[in-house]
């Protein structure tokens, strides 16, 4: 069997992740966000689901059931015929490993500088999104703390989203359309 | 008084941290390397350095005299007059946090993947580098778990040094025009 290619795209809040997972869905690749599993856990929980929430239950989940168990629950949901899969918020090494067990590994990771960051998150204005700079920054650490840091630290390939969101796009397209290719180039078959 | 400038250089071993520096060192900025503090410190203590024992020597000065001690013995070495000073090898949150206490902060993390890191230290071979990726890998791990990976993911800009050595002094040039240009339009003075 042909090993599977995991592409796990990682960033902190507002850093422009979405936009290069949107990326990823054009080119008909399958995502799977890992929130996903925290987000039904949450509902499953408390019956309705906010940021604090999602956060907390994510840290209980990793202390019941160990740190790799979104990562693992996540993996599940996959099909194995699918052979180049899009995974959206890894957040530490741990979880980079488990995909590691189960294929070929690359991370991109999403850039913008704090500054940039926060400007984007008070215009998305999502619920939940922190309105002073304090909060946001506190959120950041809340991320780092789960090791994201160090996700990124070891990308393989770092997309700078600091200005023109078209350049992003671009090189969110070239990465895919490589690592597509290079996987293609090894076997045709894909669900 | 006007506010200091501290650019803080950061990134992974083989990043090509130095080739920044270097480009720093051509617009006569001081620079202040953090390993000379832990370096000096190596020697006073075992009357040789090597990689291991800077490595030991920087945690037991960190659990000695606390995780800001680094930091704060580089900071002692600046002169208050230079007003735009290059910081080079913050490795945590911690140390950046003292570094605001003093001045404006910028955050300029270098970034290549990690195989590319990996080829260059190879060739490299300076003594200490690693010869095998297990031991570049652990290497990583133990930077990161210092928290370099918050402080790249924090960065203000990151340059993508993979290909083209040129591109990068071009980049890190431009990064400290900018940079010295702000500051000069604050204030004129510099020793």
């Amino acid at each position: 069997m042909t090993r599977r290619l995991f592409i796990l795209i990682t960033g902190m809040p507002g850093s422009g992740k979405s936009i290069v997972v949107e990326e990823a869905r054009n080119f008909n690749l399958p995502v799977y966000v890992m929130g996903d599993v925290v987000r039904e856990e949450t509902m499953r929980r408390y019956g309705v689901v906010t940021h604090e929430l999602m956060v907390q239950t994510s840290k209980i989940l990793r202390e019941e059931r160990g740190e790799e168990i979104v990562a693992l629950k996540t993996i599940e949901r996959t099909k194995p015929c699918e052979r180049v899969v899009v995974i959206d918020g890894v957040r530490s090494l741990r979880e980079v490993e488990v995909f590691k067990r189960y294929g070929e590994v690359v991370i991109v990771a999403v850039h913008a500088s704090p500054r940039t960051r926060f400007e984007r998150l008070l215009k998305r204005n999502r619920p939940g999104d922190p309105s002073t700079y304090e909060e946001f920054y506190k959120r950041d650490i809340v991320e780092l703390n789960f090791g994201l840091g160090s996700v990124i630290a070891l990308a393989d390939v770092i997309i700078i989203n600091e200005g023109d969101i078209n350049e992003t796009k671009a090189k969110a397209r070239e990465i895919f359309k490589n690592l597509i290719e290079k996987a293609r180039s090894r076997d045709e078959s894909n669900c």
